[in-house]
This record gives C-alpha cells, structure tokens and sequence, in this order.
C-alpha cells in the first residue's frame, strides 16, 4: 500500500469569522483551502450542482475554516484523472462515479452501480450498514484515497436507439455506447460496446456510428438533445438500476483533519446522498413529460425474453470480473449476498406497493 | 402567529477545543447546550438510535460547540408532548414523526406518508426540490417551529392480522391499530380504526381486544413478539408508503444561531435522512428471514380488489381533510400534483426494473 505525500494549499489569514451572530465563535487563524477536482462540467445540472452544493455546506458548516473551491471537469484535471489528482495530493478531493476508476480496481464498480443489482435505498443500506463502506475504504486505501457516498443519479433510463429490440437476436451487432459492466453484457449478448464521452454520443448516433447510447435518464437526455438524434427511448434500463456518485478524499489529508472537519465533510457527502437522488426525480418526472408530449417522443420497454438473457449475462460478466481478481472477488461476494436479501424484501414492501398503487390510481 | 419565547440554557465553560489536530481552531469560550425530545424510547432500534446519531452529529461537528442531549419519551416530556416543549422553549429540538401532530393541523400528515402516496424517494423529491419543505415552513412557523426530514422507516408493513383479509368485506368490523390518514380509511370502509401506543398492541392482539395492528415492519415488529399474537403477517401496507422522521427546532434558537450552525444541524438532519431508511432496509430484509423460516409466520397480501377499494376510500378521506382547512389544502394540492408526475416517471423507472429484475432473477 502506498500512500503519497500530498502536496495542499495552506492558507494562513488573520481574518476571523465575522459577526454572523453573537453565538458564532472567533476561530482560529488558520484556514484551508480544498481544491475539489469533478467528473462532469461546473454547474452541469444535476451532478455539477451537486459538486457545488457540497463544497458550498463545508464552506458553510466550518464557516470557512475549511473553503472548497469546485473545479469542473478539465479545469483542474480531465474527469478521468481525479482520482490520481487526489491520490498523488494535487487535488484535494474529488466528486465523481466510481465506475471512473475501473482501470484501477473492478472492485470500483460495485460502489457505484451493477446491473439487474441494488436499487438506490438498498446500495445505501449495503453501504452504511452491512459492510460495503468498510470494503470501499479498504479498496480506496490502497490508492492513498478515502471515499464517501455523495449523490446518486438513481435507477438510468435504457437508452435512446435507432433500432427497434423485440428479441435477443436484435442485440446481435447492436453498436451501443455503454460504459463500466453495462457495456461488458452487451458485448456478452453479442453487441458492441462503445466508449465516448457523454458530449459525442448525440453526434454519433445522428451520423449512425452506433445504433444506440445511455446516458442517464429523461432530465439529463433531454438537455443532450438525443431525442433529435434516436427515434425510441427505452425504460427501464437494466445496466444501472442506481448510480452513485462519490466524494473521495485524499487519505493524508484526511487522517489530518480533526474529528469535527471530518464529520463535517461526511455530513455534506451524506446529505448530497439524499438531496441528489431527489433532484433527479424531481426532474426526471417533469423531462419525461416534455419527451413525451411536447418532442413526440416514442417510449419503448425490453421484451421480457431480452431481459432475461441480459440478466444471465450479467451474471457470467460478474462471475468472470470477480474470478479474475481477489478484491473484487471478496466485495462481489459481499455486495451479491445482501442482493439476495435485500431484493427479497423488495418484492414484499416497496414493489409489491407500487404494484398496488398502479392498480389504485388506474380505477 | 405566536412565535414565543423560548427558554434555553447557555452553558458558559472555559474549556477549549483540546488538541484534536494543529489545524482544530480555538473556539470562542460560549458553548450551547440543546435538549432533543424524542418520540421513542432511547436506543429504540431504528428510531433512538436514529435521534441519538443527529445529536452526535451536531455535537461531533461542532466539536462540542453545540452540544446535544438526547432524551428518550417521556424522559423529558411524553413522545406527543414534543412539538409543544420545543414551541414553548422547554425542549430545543424533537426527533419524531409529525403525524404526531395532526392535531394541531392535518397538513403535518403529508410531511411524514400519505395512503397510497409516494414512496421515501419521492417524498425526498417532493420535500427538496418541488416546494414541499417551504409549505412545512409555512405550517410550522406558525407553530414557533422550524422542521427538516431526519429519517424515514421507508415503506410500512400491511400489519399483523388474526383474520384474513379475502374480500372487501372481511374489512367491515375489523378492529384495527392503524393511526392518522390509514385510521380514517379504515374507518371509511367500514372498519374501526384504534389508537394504542406500540407497546399496546401485542396485548391487545393476544386477548382479542383487536383484529389487526400495524406497528412499521419486520425489523420493530420481530422486537415487538408480534408473531405470538397473530397468525397472519400482511405485506404491502397500503398505509405509509414512506414514514418520514423530522428534527424540528424552535425557531427563536434557529434564528439566534449562526449561519454555520443552522447548516451543520441541517447537515446531521439530512444524513439522518439517507442512513435512517437504509438502516431499515438493511434489517427487515434479513428480519423477514427469521419471522418467515424460524417463526413459520404466514405471509399474505391483500387481494387487489381490497387494495382498490383502500385507494378509492383514501381518495375520500384525502378529499375531506383538504376542503376541512385552506392550510391543509393548499399543502394536499401541492404532494398531489407532484405525485401525479412522479407516480408516472417511478412506473417507467424503478417500478419496471424492479419487474424486470425478479424476472431474470427467477430465470
């Protein structure tokens, strides 16, 4: 295990807190300064937003004790390099997808999302409760990094294609832009995936470069403009049933911060965690409506011997990541086993309500 | 609008942070003592815990600035006590649920599950993002209080029924322990709806007093024997497909307290709000394991004609309470109109996959 020396920013000021209220307490001199490195553009909505709002609460909470500064993707370093960026100490902390860090460990995609896996509330209770955060910080260590839960994207749609899917055969040949595990079944089944950044999928789909892409869902999609690029929007996805984002911190750092800076950082990473997931409901639900009935838009589903047949590949995708190495091996294991429980439950309580509700609001 | 004075006490120490780290600052020497009343029992799982860890929060990342003292029901005042010890300044803040304070307006039940309405995710949407927690500020100012979301015990189990429910008329005479909106349907289809405290039920179940009781799910319900007590365990419930838990804080306090102050309490409050439901969800999945292979339980569901006819009665019921108060109105046309939207995008998103997901699973 290597941990870097990491190389941060230290500001000393004279300046004290302000007179926000009598209450506030007159704080130290010394103030730091955190360089936050991202996956996606600043104020990109849904995940650049839920960059800021976390630097903006640690500002906050410590009355700048500890101030945040956000830098979108390239500005400080390209999206894929924010883990090294925070690894080596050129960056402070980084706000991203797991799935990023694959070329790095396997291991990383089970903390972020696995297809036909754990819905958004059962990854968090994987996470805080039986175990995955602990396997997470294990992972992370090895790179001089510590990670939290910070945002979610939630359940992605199944993508905008230019061909119709009505059977298994349909997936043979398909050129579908898909990344992490996701795009490994659909290599499994017989397609192709392919990797591009989120800005060239429009282009390539319109020049017919691949057949179909996923991003994320209705909120995101509708700004990319993929409607005028690919006839059918297909729901559900089976590639991402959640998709958690992440603050990772470098772990010298972090053992440096007192106990109440880290609770701190931990608190802001926590409430992104649940106010992030929201934000893409809440805008989901809305961009679904203008797809639908202002774009025309025609909504498609998987035929359901197409989702059995994903859901078998997943399966040999899964067993193969875990087989061919020990970490992933031990946090597949651990992940796989509370799915079973936890998907159990599921069925009884909140899909069996739905189930009902759907029945209830039709009558 | 009342708001009244609230009476708090200040603790004024000389002690320093101490030496957590070079970087901890110096606090001013005033440090804040807070009064959490709670609407359980201390430790209670799920819910003590959950009040014990807000408090240990905003004590952790203040570093003892404000300090909180969690006190179980009845410790410091009886759980439905609450709301008006911290609106008189007796208590500084409550942890419960504000379908304890339907008596003061009916608008608090849409801030903690509605019948047949949405699920935690998007009651968090609804609460964050679409308007929902500046109507409760509205409610609750008027009350000399300000509330944030501090939990949830998610999707409520169906209950605990000696009588099986077959038909539409199997409800009519049932005796059942239900509270708020889910009593009045109850009532609405015939039934009687009773209000026992939880630590009543298990008694009132075994000696016939009632039919049926619904407590939350397999996690408390296991704690609560009531498997002893009755032979037939009912999922889903119909009821609370969401339970949300709430931190209120008298708004004198919240307004005499500094900027960072109010984020780190808004801070512990969300976190609570994404761990609390995942702590559920990671302990009625393997709960249900034990009440359904060691205890032999007997999983029903109700038939869909019964659910139909549940959601045509919480239609009438939500109907009335919104024409009986303007406040309660204004907030049911607010949750409608979002569920409406959200219902729709979670039958195309979450729902569908979670079909799709038993599906490949079974296969």
């Amino acid at each position: 295990m290597t941990i870097k020396t990491s190389r941060r920013a230290f500001l000393t000021t004279s300046a004290v807190a302000g007179a926000a209220s009598l209450a506030a307490p007159a704080y130290a001199q010394g103030k730091r300064s955190l360089k936050m490195a991202t996956g996606w553009p600043k104020k990109f909505p849904g995940l650049g937003v839920a960059s800021q709002r976390i630097g903006d609460a640690i500002t906050a909470a410590t009355d700048g004790r500890l101030t945040v500064e956000v830098f979108g993707a390239g500005e400080l370093v390209p999206a894929f390099e924010a883990f090294d960026a925070v690894a080596s100490g050129a960056a402070d902390m980084y706000h991203a997808a797991e799935y990023y860090w694959q070329g790095k460990s396997t291991a990383f995609n089970f903390f972020a999302g696995v297809p036909f896996g754990m819905t958004t509330s059962e990854h968090n209770a994987w996470i805080y409760h039986r175990g995955g955060q602990e396997l997470w910080e294990e992972v992370s260590a090895s790179f001089g990094l510590i990670a939290f839960m910070a945002g979610n994207s939630s359940a992605q749609a199944g993508g905008w294609f230019n061909k119709e899917i009505n059977s298994v055969d349909d997936l043979k040949g398909l050129k579908m832009r898909i990344p992490g595990f996701g795009g490994k079944v659909i290599d499994e089944v017989g397609g192709t995936a392919v990797t591009l950044p989120g800005g060239e999928i429009f282009t390539a789909l319109q020049s017919g470069a691949i057949d179909a892409g996923e991003m994320a869902g209705p909120w995101i999609d509708l700004g990319f403009g993929f409607y005028k690029a690919a006839k059918y929007f297909y729901n559900p996805g089976f590639q991402e049933p959640t998709s958690a984002e992440s603050l990772g911190v470098n772990l010298d750092l972090w053992n440096d911060l007192s106990a109440a800076d880290q609770q701190v950082i931990k608190l802001a990473a926590a409430q992104e965690n649940v106010m992030n997931p929201a934000d893409f409901i809440a805008n989901h639900s809305r961009s679904l409506d203008i797809l639908l009935n202002e774009h025309g838009v025609e909504l498609r589903s998987f035929p359901d011997e197409v989702m059995i047949e994903l859901g078998k590949a997943t399966e040999k995708v899964l067993a193969d990541a875990a087989a061919a190495d020990p970490m992933t091996g031990k946090v597949a294991e651990s992940y796989m086993a509370f799915l079973d429980e936890a998907a159990t439950w599921t069925e009884q309580s909140e899909q069996a309500y739905l189930r009902a509700r759907s029945l209830a609001r039709a009558s």
